[in-house]
């Protein structure tokens, strides 16, 4: 039977179209994004990591290779079959979910992947504030390595966190089991500790964000197991995404940090990627 | 910018109407649902549990009151205003989301939920089969006591322990941390140990079903924490759910177990509540 939308005063009606079919997205969450940023001169300067992200994802989720090889075909095309009115400097959001399917956890063997995009207008890296403020996060991520590193669809932890956020926050550390720092709600973390920048391993939660593997391969920060204490002490923090670069954390927990010289150099590094 | 969905051959094409926007339920599975079953007579016999559940639900969630309200609306005249057409001895499934937003965690405060429903072809009570194989399953639950006993839609870890089934599987017990027994990835579980029927707490994770609420109403089962070893020597296992109602398990990971007579009475006692 037709999926029904409530409106208030006319009730439920049938949906037409797709729409007519729940989409596992939906039901369950059961799908993946990713969130790019375009450059000045049209390219998407990080698309190799975000591609091996997702793939990452496909993978973990269980997607078959013909959805999986679909969902790529997908990704590819959307970073080259852009509209003609779209300008620079946007952003672009992919959603993928499994498909449609009726109720039941268990998808058809032959379901078809949908995929979705979005531009957005993204804000100017240059005209982003180098230094917020920050608090520790009141929700505690959940420990799942099966879903850990991963853009999935399972964002519950992140909307009631946001939610959490006290005035003045830019962002907030998201603490997981045993005190243990894994991110921030919308972006990762590093932590500056005797002279080194470190940032949280993520096998048992957390996004491993694009931002963040660009300063790994480079050599500019390092894996490290991070607790709460850790965050007492440092003599510096920083978060990243790919909508803001890298930002330097002027305030947390209304303790002040000084900001550290090499964060901005990592953000105008970052920058120039995109100009 | 709308949004715009990928069909292989030919491309990008712009989503028209309400599915142009993005639902956070998509975006986020920022949304509750419920799985209702309907008697013979037309009625909805366990309504007031799917709708306490769906009330704590939207709490935990930080749905305002205004949308709040609107979705416990639209959920009692979704029992009542149905097609002419409906057979009795359906399913009913509701899907509620936050409603529909541009990117980032934060929604904004006027925003309107979206609610959807689906009747579907319920199998018949009584040809439920009684008794059933189950196993470990090896995806184990992340804690996240924010979450826990209501029905989000954020359902990975049900998607992935229904992948993870051996053949022969009905269904599959669903251990969280320190090896506690949760839930089975579709139903709640029931486990008979010393001449007592005892259902797991689920105060870190897991679905607090209305069937299993029903059963601890009338004293039939008691919360109680349960351990992976406690299932190595338990005399008697069932799980329940609204669709299947209650079913014993003939053989747990090669163990034969034996069928007890208390589960059998649940099971007529639920049955006649749909006759």
């Amino acid at each position: 039977m037709p999926l029904q939308t409530f409106t208030p005063g006319s009730g439920w009606r049938d949906c037409h179209g797709p729409a007519a079919t729940p989409d596992r997205g939906l039901q369950f969450g059961d799908g993946l994004f990713e969130t790019l940023r375009r450059s000045v001169n049209g390219a998407f300067p990080l698309a190799q990591a975000h591609r091996s992200r997702l793939l990452l994802g496909l993978s973990r989720l269980g997607f078959t290779d013909a959805a999986s090889a679909q969902v790529m075909q997908a990704f590819d095309t959307a970073l080259t079959d852009i509209p003609e009115d779209n300008a620079p400097q946007t952003g672009l959001k992919i959603i993928v979910t499994r498909g449609m399917s009726e109720r039941g956890y268990l998808a058809p063997p032959d379901i078809q992947p949908l995929i979705f995009r979005q531009f957005f207008a993204a804000q100017n890296l240059n005209a982003v504030s180098p230094a917020i403020v920050a608090g520790e996060n009141p929700v505690r991520l959940g420990a799942q390595s099966l879903l850990a590193g991963i853009k999935h669809l399972n964002r519950l932890e992140q909307v009631l966190a946001r939610q959490a956020f006290e005035p003045g926050w830019d962002e907030s550390i998201m603490l997981g089991a045993h005190d243990r720092v894994i991110e921030g709600c919308m972006s990762n973390v590093y932590v500056k500790t005797g002279g080194e920048w470190l940032t949280p391993e993520l096998h048992l939660s957390g996004v491993a964000g694009v931002v963040r593997s660009w300063l790994l391969q480079q050599g500019l920060v390092r894996e490290a197991d991070i607790r709460r204490t850790d965050l007492y002490d440092c003599s510096a923090m920083a978060f990243s995404n790919t909508l803001t670069g890298i930002r330097s954390v002027a305030c947390y927990q209304g303790r002040l940090l000084t900001e550290s010289p090499e964060v901005a150099d990592w953000q105008a590094c970052f920058c120039r990627l995109f100009d």
